[in-house]
């Protein structure tokens, strides 16, 4: 097991935390989705590429197919999202999948002498390279071989294949210094992405030209280099400069991916100034553009956040990548500051905006992320279907699940020789300075979190426990006496020279929770949502009792004054009881609401996570 | 003067009323505007179509300019409405338009022989002509030139503009009837119009061949001719056979000009089973994907109707040209069945939904009409833009607007011999069987309409004036006397033999309504409306006083205990006055609302249709 994954800055920089890897038990419920990724996801995805032409595209620069080219113009990059996924399973597991040797030696001979590797462009339409980057996603692509090759660096260092992709990517991204890194070179992607990507390059070869690369990329967006088109310039980012912005705007992945970027730009340059900037525009998002989901983006029609407060339920976009872009930009604030609200914002996402993502199998997809579906919807679009389908017309969500949930387990902790901080609760092996602790749970449907040391450091370590902002009641015990110990920032934090067998248990209280929305959000006025701990609920036509499916879903009203009840406590789902009227009507039963990510699992119907109350 | 507008069924049709032309003074609110589309909007629209190569286009057929194509490959329906504004301009004034003569020999001169004429596919497409129809606009271009000839017919005999445009159209309408009206010939647009402007053909010409073809264009939809693409076959009306469909769906243009085309088909094939099918999707539309201002479609991506009650104000799609074809399918429903509910419809898209579009100035229009523009709104997008634009790259509104207002006069009441029916109030001159009344009045800010015989018929004659659904009051007196008559069916009926100097009034009651959503609307819950008479209200930051001004927009809510007021009862618009209380704070000031046709015509701000009751 490697102790990396995504997102390792260097020693120089801005850094309060530093990431490391644990290894976690299969059966909880993030090691379970770690296990369902590597053997159903990632198979299905690979699968999916063949059947899908993405592989035959690059085999058609390298003249061993000659059928036309298949898919979106940056087909490309769901191959190298599913080869960085390849990685981050080979350095979990050890287990090589012959998909990486194949692939490396496709984009190996696919690459053109100058180090261009783009299929599209690289076939039918040489006389285009270059030449329209607000629309290309040339550098898009670019960043994804990239960061297939930081996986490949960190995760199976010395590999054939690894060694491969690590020079397929840096003639890559050579080639993008050669080209615009001169200060006169003034041009940028329209899709960001390759920013971070460049960083990443940086803090594998120590290379500077990457990272000064992705500053200027950073700091050249806003001045007009990418024109506009129907959506206006907000849908390229290019509306204005990143420092001067007031406010998350346009296509939220690319907002997003920029912004994580900038992130990563700032804490390698100790750039300050860019690193409260992003914070700035995080806390704008997190204010008005946000549902309770932690999904981003309210417009379908330019992919947009849209504007402060519009965040209807039935037509959130809330885009899978969009959320995945959300979280690794919490987790590259939270690595630069150490603030527990970025760690809150990741536990979201997780357990609502990313899993509801993925079918139960791990073989099924939604793209976009609603919070409602009505009686009567159509279920006609790719992007708003009443069910997740196998695959996309675009299909960037997928493999980019995949390489999230195979990299899953780098993303819970951080630590180094002074202790462990413990962001995300899972069970597992978590490894700091010396010492391990072994985590026992059933979070999110169990209260209590019990830590054991099995492997203790020499003198004094100190262990923090993160308190969800969503938790009012948190218990610390130490070998079963109580800690009187309260939350310091978000964090609970544990100072001692430990030994093994020291047992530490918290339980986070998780009641039920009545949530109502902001009175600015029109779109759910007179409603309210149901969650405990992290995990938001919905009510779904498939639980309906008797008295109550016969009614018109769009009648049913939620009863406040009898409080839900949690039924179970793992590790299956905890459900919700609530009662359940009729608007109007004699009609009520107390009705199991289930976990928001679970809808849609079985037959398709309407689907609630804001109730009408009355 | 002619008698004749758009709709003219023959005597064999369906018909429960005819269709008749009055004069409206210019001092009304729609004569008002009948003199600004001559004299603004017109003139604007033309001169647009030369600054945006839309004339250019044609002048490349002919070889007359040798530019680049412009605009949108379906822009020759921008000149063919245009220039069927004209026409009706010609026939309601006299005034001919030198546009009308300069268009008409081009359009003669660019005509292929075969009667082909669409100038996107005659010059850098020509080997694609008829070969992509779900995607061309072929059909829907020859459907605009058949109306635009259709108006010259009805408003122009004999005059050469007139002869030039009528052949131009039957060659092109003859060229359609070759190539699809064989059974064997299975295809049909994938935008409908085509269908009623053949009918209309039909109705000029008595040439049975157009009827049948756009009878079989009717029936031929929802067989799956037109494929699919990525907004499905619902985009296309393909989804199902029309007399199958169980509701409205799809784009709603393209759905409402195809059932204003079925009811076109259904009374001249005296087909009651289709009309009732139409009928029945009229009410599917009412009853659950309208919003109070008569606007149509919930969703910008695709323009569809949207899901059952998915009506969301700040992100209404409500097009301009879609208010117009509603207008127009609830006309023809309203001819064919007599039914108050339908010329209720108009009333409301007239003064609402459609008024909306257009500046007071009318040389600026909205081409989406969304019922709130929020604080922060971004204003980057042209289809939902917090100002009206003079043009748009989609320019489909503004001529649609030209035509609809150069024929208005022709869409108010019908008649016959037996006596007149009122639909819409207006002061002017309306004459039927010999008949003729003056109307006065300030309607609609006025409760109280003025009818005085001028020239009465001989023997018994009826006078029908709708009581419209709004008025909970109507009272009528005839020369002084009050007249025990309740409303049937929507319509007060006065029988008697008249003589000169017979005066009516009648009294519609408009005090100020609050009117509350349907509860399944959940975009709106918690809300109130304000409306008087046909006319619905707003409330726009620009009218905020003081201690209201510095809060933010979005904390404002109605205090529903304080009656609005009506502040005014024309010619003026009337305001009402309400009282605006801060969301949990102290403030609160009585500030007046605008009728909602009126908002944006000062500084861009936030503006609420809905507005939060707490």
């Amino acid at each position: 097991m490697t102790a990396s994954g995504p997102t390792m800055p260097t020693g120089q920089a801005i850094s309060a935390l530093r990431p490391l890897a644990a290894r976690l038990d299969p059966d909880g419920l993030l090691g379970a989705w770690q296990e369902r990724n590597a053997k159903a996801t990632l198979p299905h995805v690979i699968k999916a590429l063949d059947e899908h032409g993405n592989l035959a595209n690059l085999r058609r620069v390298t003249g061993d197919f000659d059928g036309p080219f298949a898919g979106m113009w940056f087909a490309d990059t769901d191959v190298h999202k599913t080869l960085e996924a390849a990685f981050w399973e080979l350095g979990r597991t050890g287990e090589e999948n012959p998909f990486l040797a194949d692939v490396a030696a496709l984009l190996e001979k696919a690459q053109d002498p100058d180090g261009y590797l783009d299929s599209y462009y690289q076939t039918d339409h040489r006389d285009r390279q270059w030449s329209e980057l607000h629309y290309s996603h040339e550098m898009y692509t670019a960043g994804h071989l990239i960061q297939a090759a930081v996986a490949a660096a960190r995760s199976a260092p010395g590999t054939h294949a690894a060694e491969q992709v690590v020079s397929v990517a840096r003639r890559f991204g050579d080639l993008l210094v050669r080209r615009y890194a001169a200060s006169t070179a003034e041009a940028v992607d329209g899709h960001p992405e390759v920013e971070t990507a460049l960083v990443e390059l940086y803090r594998v070869t120590g290379h500077r030209p990457y990272l000064d690369l992705a500053t200027s990329f950073v700091e050249r967006r806003g001045h007009g280099f990418l024109g506009s088109d129907r959506f206006g310039p907000r849908y390229f980012q290019d509306h204005v400069p990143v420092r001067a912005a007031p406010e998350v705007a346009g296509h939220v992945v690319r907002q997003v991916y920029l912004l994580a970027g900038a992130v990563d730009v700032a804490v390698e340059n100790r750039d300050h100034d860019l690193l409260r900037v992003a914070e700035r525009l995080w806390d704008s998002a997190l204010s008005s553009r946000t549902y309770i989901t932690g999904g981003q983006g309210s417009r379908h029609r330019d992919e947009a956040f849209g504007d402060p407060y519009e965040l209807p339920p039935d037509r959130a976009y809330a885009e899978t990548c969009a959320a995945i872009g959300s979280f690794q930009w919490a987790w590259r604030l939270l690595l630069a500051t150490g603030r527990a609200k970025y760690a809150d914002e990741m536990e979201r996402l997780l357990y609502n905006g990313i899993a509801a993502s993925t079918a139960t199998d791990g073989t099924a997809f939604f793209y976009s992320n609603p919070l409602q579906l009505r009686t009567g919807h159509d279920g006609s679009e790719e992007d708003a279907p009443s069910q997740r389908l196998r695959w996309y017309s675009c299909a960037c969500c997928p493999p980019n699940l995949a390489r999230l949930m195979a990299s899953l387990h780098t993303y819970l902790a951080t630590g180094g020789p002074a202790g462990l901080q413990l962001h995300l609760y899972a069970p597992g092996t978590f490894t700091a300075g010396g010492q391990t602790v072994r985590v026992e749970t059933a979070y999110p449907w169990s209260e209590s979190v019990t830590l054991s040391v099995t492997d203790p450091a020499e003198g004094p370590w100190t262990l923090a426990l993160r308190v969800p902002a969503w938790c009012a009641d948190a218990r610390l015990t130490v070998n079963g006496s109580l800690v009187r110990s309260g939350a310091q920032e978000g964090y609970l934090r544990l100072t001692r020279t430990w030994r093994a067998g020291d047992r530490v248990e918290l339980t986070l209280a998780m009641p039920p929770r009545l949530v109502t929305p902001h009175p600015r959000v029109d779109a759910v006025r007179g409603t309210a949502a149901l969650a405990r701990g992290p995990v938001v609920y919905c009510l779904e036509q498939a639980d309906l009792p008797a008295p109550l499916a016969a009614e018109v879903f769009e009648d049913l009203i939620l009863d406040p004054s009898q409080p839900p009840a949690a039924v179970g406590s793992g590790p299956a789902p905890v459900r919700l009881d609530a009662r359940i009227r009729v608007r109007g009507g004699e009609a009520a039963a107390t009705v199991p609401l289930i976990p928001y990510y679970l809808w849609a699992n079985r037959a398709p119907g309407p689907m609630r996570v804001w109730i009408p109350l009355s």
